[in-house]
C-alpha cells in the first residue's frame, strides 16, 4: 500500500554541492573527458570514430525549415524512411539528407542534459555558451506545429509517427525533455524547455484517449518519465495526462504496433504476445509480472510506471512496480546490479537465467535500474530499493566507464576469456576491451548524464524529511517551510564505512533525517551506539526469515531496540529515533550544529547464488561494503578456471591501494595442477586434483580491464 | 610416412553378413522405420511434415525435358535462381517450378543409398522395385549433356555452376554418385550409376586444370570422396583426377568463391581468409592445421583428402589430414565423438571450447568423423583411429536417432535444460526432444545411410589381411587371391566385452586377421592370454607418454611381450602373433576352423577432460566399454547442476536392463540442498553447503530423452 506522507522527490541539484572523494573524482571525468569528448562526437570531430551526424542534421533540418519559410512552394524531396543506420562513403560529399541512427538527435540531448547537472556543481560560462548555441541550432530544427525529430523532418515528414514501434520518435522526445528540463533547472533558462513544451504539445493533440486521437505509445520508453519531469518542471497536469496514456494504452488488444503500416506482415505469428515481449507490450502494464524484453526499454517502462503509480496514487500500478522490482532483483539480476541476461534483443530471459561469460548486463540497463530505484526510493523509503541501487551505482554502471573517463563498456560480463570473445561469435557482443565510442553511442553519455547527477539518487526529500539513501559526501539546503537547514554529509565511502552528518541550523526547526542503513553494514552504528540491534532489527522482514522467535523473545528485541532508539535520539539531539524499513528516522526540532558519526563496518564477505541459478553453483563471490570484487589474470596468471576460493578460511587481507590505487582483498586459494603439456589427451583417467595453495588477488569489478586485456571472473569455485 | 602395404580397403557388403544384436537391431529399423518414412517423406506424403518436393521436382525436370525434346522451339520459363527455401501456401496448387531447399535431390539419393546397403542384407524385391522406379524418375530428369540437378534445370540452365559456395550442384553430385555406387555394388543395376558417371563426365568437360575450365570448387564437399567412389567402381582414373583436382584447388588465391557473379560484392572484408573458413577454403588442403568452419562440410573434405592422399600417395596431404585428425581429436572434440561447438555456421570453433549446453555436435558432423576415421584406418591400421570412429558410432551419430527409430537430433548436446530450449533464444538450436523430420532432412537419412553399411567401417582388407576395427557380430567371406575364407565374429558389445572370432578354410590358406584392442579394454585378453601386457604393449606411445623406462625395463618388457605373443600364436594356431599400433596382427595358414576367444574387459571409468576446456574443469564423465553415460531427470530427478559423483569411491554398480532395456549404472553421489523455499533471496552470505549422499543412475548418452523432454548431462560435478 502507498502512503503520501511517504513520497518523496529528488532535490534541486542547486541545493547540493557535492563534495564526495569518491563521486567527485567520477564527476570531474565526465566534466573534463567525457562531455567534451561527446561534444566533438556529435560534431562529427573525432578522428577515427562513426561520425554521429547528430548536429549535421539538426542544421540541415533548420535550413529545410528556412526554405520552407522563404518560399512556400518549395518542395522538399522526399527520402525513403526505412533507413536504420546510414553513412555516407564521404563525410563531405554527403546528400542534404539525414544521416546516422534514427535515434541521433539524442546525442545531442543527453549532451545537453550532462552539461546542465555539471553546470550545476562547476559553473563554466564558456560551456554554458557552447550549449546555448547548440540550443538554438536545435530550436531552429522545430517545425511550426511544434515537432522536433529531425530523422522524419528531413526524410520525409507525411511519416510522422507512423511507425512508433522501431522508429525512436518519442524516444527522442523523451531524452529532448529530460535535457531540455535538466538545463532549465540547472540554467534557468527555458528556450530549450519551451520547445520541448511545444514538442509536448503536438504529441498531446496527436495522440490521446480522445475519438479521433492516435492510440499508439513508444517503442522505446522514456518519454513516459520525461513527461512527468516536465509536469514537475511547468506544472501542466497534460504532461502527466499524456504520460499516464502510454502507460495505460501499453499491451492492450488489439495491439497498436500491429496495426502501423511500416511493418503489418511482419512476425504475426501463433503467439502474439510473444512477439511484443521485447517491447513490454505484451499485455497491459498493470498485469506484467516478470521483466522482459529489451532491458533498457524494460526499466525506462517500470520508472515510468512508479512515476505515474505515486502522482496519480495507482495502488494496481505500483503493485505491478513491486512484483516486477522483485522479480528483477530475486531473480533477474546480476550481482553486479547487472541486467540482461542475454544480448538477442539486450533482454531480459527467463528466471535464474544468469549466465556469467554470454551476459549483457548494459550499462544502460543498470542505469535505468538505478532510475527504477530512485522512483521506487520516492514512493517508499525501503533500503532493499537503495541496496540495489546503491548495488548498480557502483558496479554495474561504473564498470561502463575506464578508469580515465576515454573509453566504454556496453556489454558489462562477469566472466570474459578474452580469446572467446575474439573467435566465437557468440560472444562478439562481448568486447575484451572498453571502447573509444560508439555508433550506437547510448551508453556513454548515459553514464555521464548518471553520475554528474549523483546526487539526486542519493537523496530525496518531502516537506520535513531528508532521505539520505547513499552517502554521497554533499552539502545540501533543505528548505523545511520558511526556514533552511544546511545538512552536511562526509562519508569515506566506498571503502571505508566511517560517514558523518552535520546538521546546522540558524533557528531551531522541525526535521525528520532518514539515514539508510545499508544492507552490508553488520554491526553498525549510529554515535557509537546500536553496534548489537541496530542493523539486525533494520530489515525485519530477513531477520524473519532466519527463522521464528518466540513471543516472548520478540518482547525482549522489542525493549532492546526501543532502549537503543533512545540512546541513538538522546545521542543526537533528537526527539525521536525510529527504525522503518531500513531506515534510521531521526525527528527533532534542530537548531545549532549537530553531529552523527556513522559507522558502517566493511569487511570481505564471500556470497553465494541462489541454488536455482546454475551458472553459480559450487561458485561465490567477494563482495566488501557496496562492491563487488572479481579476479583478473593480471593479479591472478591465466586460467582463473582453474582457481579457488578457500571459503572455510580465506584469511582476507585487504591491501590498500594495491591496485590501481583502489584497495584489492588478498585471499588464501588453490589453484589446479594444468594438465602435463607432454599430456596431450583430450580425455583421460580422472585423478583426484592436485591443487597448490595460492594467494588470490580480489579487485574491485568496476575496475576491471585497466590494465589491457586478459581474463576477469566475478564468481571463483569453492574451496 | 604412408606405407601402400597397409593400405585397405572395406569389404562389399554382399561379402559381409551383419548378425550383430546390437546393430542389427539399429539396421532393422532403418529398414523397417526410417526407409519406409523417408520415401513417404521424399514424396511429401507425411501428414504435418514440410514437404520436400523432392520426387515432384524430379518429375518436373523429366517432364520439362520431355517437352524440350518434344518441342525444340519450345521456350522454358525461367525464374529466379537466388530461392533457398521455397515452399507454396498449398502443395496442391503449386506453380510448375522448383520447390523446396536447393539440395532437396538429395533426399533421394541419400535414400537409394540407404536402400542399397538394407538389400544387401535383406533382400526386398518390392523395395528394389520402388527404387528402381524411383530411379527411372531421375533419371528422366537429366539433360543431354549429362547435369543432373533439378533445382537448375527447372529454374534456370545458363546459371549452372554459377555460385558454387552456396549453391550445392556438386553436393547433390556427390550423394547422386554415393547413392549410384552403393546401389550398383548391391543389386549390380548400373542405370543410376550411368547417370552418374555422364553427370560426372560433364562436370569433367567442365572443371580442370586445362586452361579455358573452370577453376572452382564445391561449396559443402562431399564430391571429393564420392568420386572416389566412382573411380574404385569404375575404374576411370578421370573421376580421381578430377577429385584431386578439386581438393588442390581448394584455398588458393586469388579465392574463386570471390570470383562468382552471385555473391561479388558481399563480405570482402580486411581478413579475406577469415570469410572463406566456413568453407575450408581460407587456405590451401595442404596448409591447413586446424578444423575449421562448418564441421560437416570440413570432415567430408577431410574424407576426401584422406582417399586421395592414400590413392595417389601424397605425403604431404597424408600429413594435413594427421595434423587435422589430432586437433579434431586432442582439442576439438566432445566426449562423445560429437563435433562443432557453435550453432553459428554449424561450425568448429576455437581448441578446448567446448561447452555443453550450447554444443552443436551435429549427428552429421560425427557421421562424418567416422567417414574420415576409416579413411584413415586406410591408410594405416592405428586404433586412435579406431578408437575415435566407435566412439562417435555408439554415442554422438547414436544419439541422432529415437530408440524407435521415429524421431530424430540434428544437435547432440551434452547438457540440457528444457526450460532454456524454449526460452533462451541462443539455445533454440538445442531441442530439448527429438524431431519428427525436418525440412532440411540432412541427419536422418545420413544416420540411415551409414547405420545400414556398419560392416563397412568394421572392417577393411587388403590382399591377405582382414582388418577387424569394430567388433560387430558378422560373417565375412574374405578372398585371398582365388582362395576364400570364412570369418565369423560373435560379440557381446557394447555392454560385455567378450567376442570371439571364428576362421573357417576350407583348404589352408595363408591370412593375417588384425584384430583391434580397443583403448578402453585395460587387462584384454585373447584365448585367455595376455591380460597383463597386451593392453598396455598395444598403444607403446600411450604407455611412453606414463614416464620413461629403464632400457634395462624394455628389454625385460620386450621379452615378455614376445612370450605373449608366442602363447598367443600358439593359442590361435597362427605363425605369428605381433602388435603394431594398437592391433593384434595374426598371421598363418589358416585351415578348418580355428576359434580365437577374445575378452575386453569393461568396467565402468571416471573420465576428466584436459584442464584447458574450462566448460568441464571439476566435472568428470562416467564411461564403460565404448559407451559414454549420461544423467537424466528421468531418474536422477531435477537441478543435475546440484548433483556431483562420489570420485574417490564411487561404488559402482551395473544394473541390467535397468533403464530403457540397457545397463545402467548405479554410483555414490551427493546432491546439495537447495535453498529453503522460504528464502528468497538471489544472492545471500556463503555457508558451506549441505550435501546428501544419492544414488545416481546413469545411462547410455546415446538412450538419452527416449522418456520425454528432461533434463540431461554427460559431466557431473566431482565431489
Amino acid at each position: 500500500m502507498m502512503d503520501s506522507k511517504n513520497f518523496s522527490n529528488p532535490l534541486s541539484l542547486r541545493d547540493i554541492r557535492v563534495t564526495d572523494d569518491f563521486w567527485k573524482k567520477e564527476m570531474e571525468l565526465v566534466r573534463t573527458e567525457v562531455i567534451p569528448y561527446q561534444w566533438d562526437a556529435l560534431n562529427d570531430n573525432v578522428p577515427g570514430a562513426a561520425p554521429s551526424f547528430c548536429m549535421k542534421n539538426y542544421r540541415l533540418a533548420g535550413e529545410l525549415n528556412a526554405r520552407r519559410k522563404a518560399d512556400p512552394a518549395w518542395q522538399q524531396p522526399v527520402w525513403t524512411t526505412g533507413i536504420f543506420n546510414l553513412v555516407p562513403e564521404d563525410i563531405n560529399n554527403r546528400e542534404e539528407r539525414f544521416y546516422g541512427f534514427l535515434f541521433q538527435d539524442t546525442d545531442f540531448t543527453k549532451w545537453v542534459e550532462a552539461v546542465a547537472y555539471s553546470l550545476t556543481q562547476h559553473p563554466d560560462p564558456q560551456l554554458e555558451k557552447l550549449a546555448d548555441d547548440a540550443i538554438d541550432v536545435v530550436c531552429a530544427a522545430q517545425l511550426e506545429n511544434g515537432y522536433l525529430d529531425t530523422f522524419y523532418i528531413i526524410n520525409d515528414q507525411s511519416k510522422i509517427f507512423s511507425n512508433l514501434r522501431d522508429h525512436h520518435e518519442l524516444y527522442c522526445f523523451g531524452h529532448l525533455t529530460e535535457g531540455a528540463v535538466a538545463y532549465y533547472e540547472a540554467t534557468g533558462k527555458d528556450k530549450l524547455l519551451k520547445a520541448a513544451c511545444r514538442y509536448a504539445d503536438y504529441i498531446d493533440s496527436f495522440f490521446g484517449p480522445e475519438e479521433g486521437k492516435c492510440k499508439g505509445y513508444p517503442g522505446h520508453e522514456i518519454a513516459e518519465m520525461a513527461l512527468v519531469r516536465l509536469y514537475h518542471a511547468t506544472g501542466n497536469d497534460r504532461y502527466l495526462s499524456l504520460s499516464r496514456f502510454f502507460i495505460d494504452e501499453r499491451g492492450k488488444r488489439p495491439y497498436y504496433f500491429d496495426t502501423e503500416a511500416d511493418h503489418p506482415f511482419e512476425a504475426k505469428g501463433e503467439n502474439p504476445p510473444l512477439r511484443h515481449f521485447y517491447h513490454q507490450a505484451h499485455l497491459p502494464v498493470r498485469e506484467q509480472k516478470e521483466a522482459a524484453g529489451h532491458a533498457v526499454r524494460a526499466v525506462y517502462l517500470y520508472s515510468g510506471m512508479a512515476d505515474i503509480a505515486r502522482l496519480t496514487q495507482d495502488e494496481a500500478l505500483f503493485e505491478a512496480c513491486e512484483t516486477i522490482w522483485n522479480n528483477i532483483t530475486t531473480q533477474k539480476m546480476y550481482i553486479t546490479g547487472g541486467i540482461g541476461s542475454t544480448h538477442l534483443g539486450e533482454a531480459f530471459t527467463f528466471n535464474y537465467d544468469l549466465p556469467n561469460d554470454t551476459a549483457y548486463a548494459e550499462t544502460c540497463a543498470s542505469i535505468g535500474l538505478v532510475f527504477f530505484a530512485r522512483r521506487m526510493l520516492q514512493i517508499k523509503a525501503d533500503a532493499r530499493y537503495a541496496d540495489i541501487m546503491e548495488r548498480a551505482l557502483f558496479n554495474g554502471v561504473l564498470s561502463g566507464m575506464a578508469l580515465d573517463g576515454k573509453s566504454f563498456f556496453y556489454v558489462n560480463p562477469l566472466e570474459v576469456l578474452p580469446k572467446a570473445c575474439h573467435e566465437d561469435e557468440r560472444k562478439f557482443h562481448v568486447k575484451p576491451i572498453r571502447q573509444k565510442w560508439f555508433g550506437c553511442a547510448c551508453c556513454p553519455p548515459n553514464i555521464a548524464r548518471l553520475l554528474s547527477s549523483v546526487a539526486a539518487y542519493a537523496f530525496t526529500e518531502n516537506r520535513d524529511t531528508l532521505f539520505v539513501h547513499l552517502y554521497v559526501g554533499s552539502e545540501i539546503v533543505k528548505k523545511v517551510c520558511d526556514k533552511t537547514v544546511k545538512v552536511s554529509i562526509d562519508s569515506e565511502l566506498p571503502y571505508s564505512g566511517k560517514a558523518s552528518v552535520r546538521i546546522s541550523a540558524s533557528e531551531p526547526t522541525s526535521m525528520t533525517l532518514a539515514l539508510r542503513l545499508p544492507d552490508w553494514a553488520e554491526g553498525c552504528s549510529v554515535n557509537g551506539k546500536g553496534a548489537e540491534v541496530l542493523y539486525s532489527s533494520s530489515r525485519s522482514g530477513e531477520s524473519a526469515a532466519e527463522g521464528g522467535s518466540s513471543s516472548m523473545k520478540s518482547v525482549e528485541n522489542a525493549l532492546t531496540i526501543q532502549k537503543c532508539m533512545e540512546e541513538i535520539a538522546a545521542s543526537a539531539g533528537a526527539a525521536s529515533a525510529e527504525l522503518r524499513s531500513g531506515y534510521l528516522y531521526l525527528t527533532g526540532v534542530w537548531s545549532g550544529e549537530t553531529e552523527l558519526a556513522l559507522d558502517f563496518p566493511m569487511q570481505p564477505r564471500i556470497i553465494a547464488a541462489n541454488s536455482a541459478v546454475r551458472e553459480d553453483a559450487g561458485k561465490v563471490a567477494v563482495i566488501c561494503g557496496p562492491i563487488i570484487y572479481c579476479l583478473e589474470e593480471a593479479d591472478n596468471g591465466a586460467d582463473l578456471h582453474l582457481v579457488s576460493l578457500n571459503c572455510a578460511q580465506p584469511d582476507f587481507e585487504i591491501c590498500p591501494d594495491a591496485v590501481l590505487g583502489a584497495p584489492a582483498i588478498r585471499a588464501a586459494g588453490s589453484r589446479r595442477k594444468p594438465q602435463d603439456s607432454a599430456d596431450l589427451s583430450l580425455y583421460h583417467e580422472y585423478r583426484a586434483p592436485e591443487k597448490k595453495a595460492c594467494t588470490l588477488t580480489f579487485l574491485p569489478y568496476y575496475m576491471w580491464n585497466n590494465r589491457g586485456e586478459g581474463e576477469m571472473t566475478v564468481w571463483v569455485k569453492e574451496d
